[in-house]
């Protein structure tokens, strides 16, 4: 006998997957018509839900899924802290999937979770994402996704952010104001919307100023920490090398500070350096390093919170959840 | 009707809980007399598997926990990727839990695994775990379990260490040829192992070099990083403050710098310190770090190889699988 699945249903009574489970769920969303339409069809065709599934959502996993880059990131470190204050005030385990900011291990993580083992999901994107149906995959599930700092712009659900391009400007006016006359910036991924957004801010700040941006003023790192140092290097080396950087993400500046101590260049002298950073040593590097400070611990607080809302309310609606946390800009020796 | 376990066929057999687990998925380990005592006893009081357990076992979640106290540490952020490489070849997920140093949460968190969630187990246990029931009763459901760093000394099963006491000898050592005459080391716990095996060897150099070691001198840090800042301060600030410090775990030493520098007293002149610690940026602090390097990938990489052996392998005894891969002692300004 062939076995009835939600799709074959589906496919039977020419509704999407999504809609069928909805309906077999009685959910708000769906008519009372297509209700009746899809309990005779179930009927008919001797549907029984999966009991593996089903009893899975019975007894829900109480589990929540953070999947991120790395860990080896000040910044994800304190967010986590964020996330787990509010989620053990509700129970619920936390998992932490790691993409090591590669997409296809994004998909197939987010695959795993189609099978209902998690209530809801947290995410910051790899910077190879590209795309973002594996995501819509989750969301017609309805497994709740909510977004913190690197979000995808076409996914309509929660986005816990901070003032990206407000805050590269900041930095660009920092290092202008401090004397810099050649600035680059480094990003991480031409994906990755914060970077982006963060270079928005970047060359608002140069062109205000009268100042041109070179295509090789812009750096884009790769993945890989050898490569980066090595890049980095190389602009360095380069006669028309800059007096001051923005780095986009903590562990490229890091990067320039080795290359730089290889290279002998004095910074802050010969070079200025800010970074989007929340290292707690910042204020103990050689020098001292000028930081963007993202709120990390409150985004992943406010992110847990609103994802909460998602699991425990039946009729909240994730993309009225969104919220903007502002950056700090603390100048130390770097830039000074 | 009241359900029938494998607990309570335990009980009216006066067994086990794990041989009538054992006995049920045939095991070799188990005598045909019992095996024929525990499916009559099944029979008679009509015992049914738990489909959802057992529908998980069939489909085996190709998922391993990690569990450790935190990520915001250089070794376990480097551990992970170890862990990870070899997980990824072999086509599976790495779960990360963290205790935060709790021990009821690391409690809590390996009876989640009871139910099968995942195929074994690799962890760093929490500096407040005092017992070891939870871990014990992981194995008798036949999940393997493998340590790595912070072991527990009487659970057989492989263990994956550094050589923690020689490692604690060179460091006091190391500062007492740079010329330090009153040393004191830094703790995490009581309850750890590798704290202690660390203390053992700092000992030991020691009472090698005739010097005496004060109850003053031993400071046990809370899982508090603000408790910690306070306590270390207090320590510098007393008439008779070490000249040398030996911190057993890195997020130590960045709180000896940071109270040094509050309080005006200069690294290395007036005081050397020397760390256990994998950051990357260990060379560019101010002054750069002398540390204890650990092999933190490759013991991360040798966790998870032996974990595999015990998930793939029917007769393959963990505890044959232990490895101990030396640490590095690398010399940097602070030691000067």
């Amino acid at each position: 006998m062939q076995i009835v699945t939600i799709k074959s249903l589906a496919r039977e009574l020419n509704l999407s997957v999504s809609t069928v489970s909805k309906a077999l769920r009685d959910s708000y969303e769906i008519s009372k018509e297509t209700k009746q339409r899809v309990a005779e069809m179930a009927e008919r065709l001797q549907y029984t839900p999966n009991p593996y599934a089903s009893s899975l959502r019975r007894r829900k996993s109480k589990t929540i899924a953070l999947v991120i880059p790395e860990v080896a990131d000040s910044f994800f470190s304190l967010a986590i802290n964020g996330i787990e204050t509010v989620a053990q005030e509700k129970g619920y385990h936390v998992l932490i999937y790691l993409t090591h900011e590669n997409f296809s291990k994004e998909q197939a993580i987010l695959k795993d979770f189609q099978s209902g083992r998690v209530d809801g999901v947290i995410m910051s994107v790899s910077r190879e994402t590209s795309g973002t149906r594996h995501i819509h995959e989750l969301l017609t599930r309805d497994v709740p996704v909510v977004f913190f700092d690197r979000v995808c712009d076409d996914i309509d659900t929660a986005k816990i952010t901070t003032n990206d391009q407000e805050s590269g400007y900041k930095a660009a006016m920092h290092l202008i104001r401090k004397g810099c006359r050649h600035l680059a910036y480094l990003s991480l991924s031409k994906n990755l919307l914060i970077c982006n957004l963060r270079l928005e801010g970047f060359k608002k700040a140069l062109e205000e100023q009268g100042m041109p941006v070179g295509e090789s003023d812009i750096l884009y790192c790769s993945g890989d920490p050898r490569q980066n140092y090595h890049d980095i290097k190389k602009m360095l080396k380069g006669k028309n090398r800059p007096d001051g950087i923005v780095a986009s993400v903590e562990k490229l500046a890091t990067k320039i500070y080795l290359a730089a101590a290889e290279l002998g260049i004095d910074i802050p002298r010969e070079l200025k350096v800010i970074s989007f950073s929340n290292l707690e040593i910042a204020s103990i590097l050689r020098p001292s390093l000028t930081s963007i400070t993202q709120p990390a611990f409150e985004m992943g607080k406010a992110a847990a919170k609103v994802l909460f809302n998602g699991i425990e309310k039946k009729n909240f609606k994730l993309e009225t959840g969104s919220e903007i946390i502002p950056s700090i800009l603390i100048e130390r020796d770097s830039t000074k």
